[in-house]
């Protein structure tokens, strides 16, 4: 592979005055500047990003960090991102976070030695101080990490409000939440929305822990039916668990919708692989990926952002199970 | 940051100097590296990857290239990949193909540009010639390149027949196959164990096309059971066609297992989060991925391999569809 030193020896120039020439930075007399774009064309050279980023210290790279892409939320997530940043000639770091403490350290490190020009974080555990270290800009989706950091999330507060309305409408009167877990900002919101429009519909609150995750959540939702035979509707915190809600009223033999309503949150494709399909809150998880990598490029580019949280909106989908 | 430079210059030598001391690479004197040495501990300077990638002409990092993470087949792969990768200290860049020969192109410009150090490639459409203009090594996962490149793949073809053997055991007489894309590996060799078998044990042989692809599956069966009322048992080349199989059996109100018997292929999470729940030839997917990652990295070491194809048997998991 032809190297910026063959360049430099070819065009009998320092590496240094290669670099100015690519880079179109610092004084470079026209002579030279002809005799390396020559050498450029004889030896087909491709200026490479790495040699680039020693000097700019800047990469094209943008650091995607995530819990794990194992979750159904992420891969559709992530299409959207790299669509976006691929389109301007970006390179995407997937990193999963676990959002265990020591991976998000080395994340840290390998984003910092990569050179990555950016990051964007799905996060309940990165705050502030490990971002200071980086000193590029972030943006945050899906969580808040400060007010500091620009963030996206869907109304998860309002959307889940309308979810019991639309259980209640549907005819239900005693409706039950599986919640995701505790300290999960958009798991906290959606169960706060759920708490106060049942509290204003002045119906009972059933609330068990579904940890965001089909088996917790097809125990919990069979030992709560066990108790509460009186329970004709269900709003899960999330997609997952309302598939394991709805497998557990399948071993219960509960008719869905007749018996029992059951409304998820996301609209990711497991809901549309069950029997009956799974009505849910779509969030709409490509605008939000693609702005998400534009608010992004523009603080890279020195931009001032406008507002320092975009709020999207989640749409009831309605099918089988309501 | 401190940069290679800052040292340097505290250092009173060149930046050749002190990558010199930092790759313990060429002549250093030990006048000159104490020094390179205190001045990196004063300024407390951890040399990064981007500045030794230059030198060495190699980075910590391996790209991994899929048709679409979106496809649930592949987060478990890529987290297994992933996980081996980390331990040694690597990096690993995603890139989705969508096996487009556009995106290939620019994929391979990408992993140029980030000096990979290597590569672990699902594709049917990268060949040797796309190969040659990285000068790294290349291991195939799923998919075989060429003879010359090492790969991993289960037995496709005897795992398909047992597959059969397996719904003949439980007293099938008409099985159909829904195929996954013709020209992909894979499914490929899953028709032929599938047509092998059949002949073998004498059965009527009825094939139809369902492009790895929940919703094509799904019409299909339902157009197949329209004209061949006769079929008991459907083996559907990988999970997510058998999950539209069953979700077609389940509009035409056919009972599984008791009325037809289905399997699929893979051992993707999909398979559980339905009901009733997918028999399924199960691969050893954390196996292959950690196995794909260490015969890398001994490549990229320049260890000769034993092999230059590593096969693995996909396990039989009865479940509720048969």
């Amino acid at each position: 592979m032809t190297t910026i030193r063959d360049v430099a020896k070819a065009a009998q120039v320092s590496v240094a005055t290669v670099s100015r020439v690519l880079n179109n930075q610092g004084y470079v007399s026209a002579h030279s500047r002809e005799k390396v774009e020559r050498a450029i064309q004889e030896l087909n050279y491709t200026p490479n990003a790495v040699a680039r980023s020693l000097y700019k210290k800047k990469s094209k790279s943008i650091g995607f960090i995530i819990p794990d892409i194992s979750n159904p939320f992420f891969p559709q997530l992530f299409r959207a991102v790299e669509k976006y940043l691929i389109d301007h000639e970006y390179t995407v770091l997937l990193f999963n976070s676990d959002d265990q403490l020591d991976r998000i350290s080395n994340i840290m490190d390998s984003m910092r030695t990569e050179y990555v020009a950016g990051a964007i974080i799905v996060s309940d555990k990165i705050k502030e101080e490990h971002l200071a270290k980086l000193s590029i800009p972030v943006v945050a989706i899906d969580r808040v990490i400060s007010e500091h950091v620009p963030s996206l999330t869907v109304n998860n507060y309002k959307n889940a409000r309308e979810a019991i309305r639309y259980l209640v409408s549907q005819g239900c009167s005693n409706i039950a939440h599986v919640r995701g877990p505790k300290g999960v900002y958009n798991a906290e919101e959606r169960f706060r929305g759920y708490r106060d429009e049942i509290a204003e519909q002045q119906l009972p609150s059933l609330v068990i822990c579904g940890n965001y995750d089909l088996k917790t959540s097809l125990v919990a939702t069979m030992e709560l039916l066990d108790q509460h035979p009186e329970i004709d509707g269900i709003f899960a915190g999330n997609d997952i668990m309302a598939v394991g809600v709805i497998k557990a009223l399948a071993k219960l033999g509960i008719q869905v919708p007749d018996q029992m309503k059951v409304i998820g949150f996301d609209g990711i494709e497991w809901g549309t692989t069950i029997t009956p399909e799974l009505t849910t809150m779509e969030q709409p998880i490509e605008q939000i990926g693609t702005k998400s990598g534009e608010l992004l490029l523009n603080l890279i580019d020195g931009h001032v952002m406008d507002s320092h949280h975009y709020s999207f909106d989640a749409k009831l989908v309605v099918r089988d199970s309501t």
